[in-house]
């Protein structure tokens, strides 16, 4: 497995080989869920590339960067197991050398959920995976679906610029009680960790309505929060979203693919999670 | 030479040549401005793409997109002429499909000069741009240095987002009297024409006092506007500037390279030209 931290020494290595290449973009401290990713990724190309950056573009000024937690020794021996090719983990000055003011605006759909909460983020998101993309020139990128506005981001910003990489969105891994894995789940005291599920449990209400007919979106949220507020040690909620897919515009009536997904504050911990309402998974539609 | 309209068409058309591939992107209107980005292009590379497309997002609300004008036929003449393998002149609806709402902020730089009149413009251009560089995936392309912030807005996209495009500007064809060509000219009634050449003369004025010491930024301006206001049928200068390179930021002093430019507006005409001051080009500086 090659280390690379310039993209002039990525891009040297990657010319000695040819063949299919997938990219796992992560900003590291690998858990499960980015292990579900690159595993789908090895079976699917010739060479397998994970990026690791911590991209301070996608943070608010108040929010984790500094703290965001990074272990690049444990990183580096967990994909050498999983027979990944290249891990191209650069600098800060390597990605954004000083006077770096060039910027992909996602639009109206950055501004949306995460992006009303967390101005900036999806700018700062897109541009560093346009960049990513450019450098390691991948055939194909895998997200997980955790991250479900940003896997809506990144294909919306493909198909717009004309970017030829296949996106492909990897079911988020949850652990046994439901909670979504994530690197920030670290930020959870033992009390937060056992209440964290409610989030899953609370999709799942919706979830539930909407197998069995429920198509009014405010219902729906409605189904979501009282789940929310049962759990005490959630401290607010940031949004309660049934939105329609690909373009994430709330809905009054679910006729079509929806994504039902939450934001929530527990003490130092942001928790998201989404499920995917799809007409097509349900008893009778084909 | 082949014609496509769509980005599907080009791409096969492409896969099915190998080598080296230049693209010189154009409004189309062609003029021999154009044709020494073509020459060039054609010298330098084993395959030439030319795209031909009015781009709608460069363009204010109050701007002349409808009344650009447009000559297809004699576009494709001209270019088959030049040899050109490929002509990509996609509509509009396969550049910008409906929704389309992802592009690129060239930042500060965007602001600035033909920015500060025209907002917008250079994210449409940069958008545009990026979208043609990755449809088309050239390995060097070639813009006119007359649209010199132009060449600087791409320039540092290209640097910024690691695009792996070689940019090659191409200095600026003049008719006999010095005018700068433009597509725009057009719209100048003859008299106009006939006093559009003071644009020019009011950048060499400033360029021989800089070639003989003078580095006082608004010395080198004065002497700019001075000849721009003996021109009675120039209506209003837009901004006259000097300006370092490549950030474009206002000098007070010339120290270093730097390009001196000018908009002016005459009739139905905007009129922009500018001048580079480079050091290396001064007597003894070798």
């Amino acid at each position: 497995m090659d280390v690379h931290t310039t993209v002039a020494d990525f891009q040297a290595a990657r010319r000695r080989r040819s063949g299919s290449l997938g990219l796992v973009p992560t900003m590291g401290y690998l858990h499960r869920g980015h292990l579900a990713l690159v595993r789908l990724a090895r079976e699917e190309n010739d060479l397998l590339a994970v990026s690791i950056f911590v991209n301070p573009a996608q943070f608010g000024p108040s929010e984790d960067y500094e703290a965001y937690p990074r272990d690049m020794d444990r990183d580096l021996d967990l994909l050498r197991r999983e027979r990944v090719d290249y891990v191209f983990a650069p600098g800060v000055e390597e990605m954004y050398p000083p006077g770096h003011d060039t910027w992909i605006d996602p639009g109206d759909l950055g501004t949306r959920l995460e992006g009303a909460h967390r101005p900036g983020h999806f700018r700062g998101v897109a541009t560093v995976v346009a960049k990513l993309f450019n450098v390691v020139a991948p055939d194909r990128a895998y997200f997980g679906q955790k991250d479900g506005q940003q896997v809506a981001v990144v294909r919306r910003m493909v198909s717009h610029l004309g970017m030829g990489v296949d996106i492909v969105a990897v079911p988020t891994v949850r652990e046994e009680d439901g909670l979504a894995l994530s690197s920030r789940n670290v930020y959870l005291t033992p009390e937060q960790r056992e209440a964290a599920p409610a989030v899953f449990r609370a999709l799942l209400a919706a979830e539930r309505l909407w197998s069995r007919g429920e198509r009014d979106g405010d219902v729906l949220r409605g189904a979501v929060r009282i789940v929310l507020e049962e759990t005490p040690l959630i401290e607010a909620v940031d949004y309660v979203s049934v939105a329609g897919t690909p373009g994430l515009a709330e809905l009054d009536r679910v006729t079509g693919p929806a994504m039902v997904s939450v934001a929530v504050r527990m003490g130092r911990a942001r928790l998201i999670d989404n499920l995917v309402l799809d007409p097509a998974s349900l008893p009778g539609s084909h």
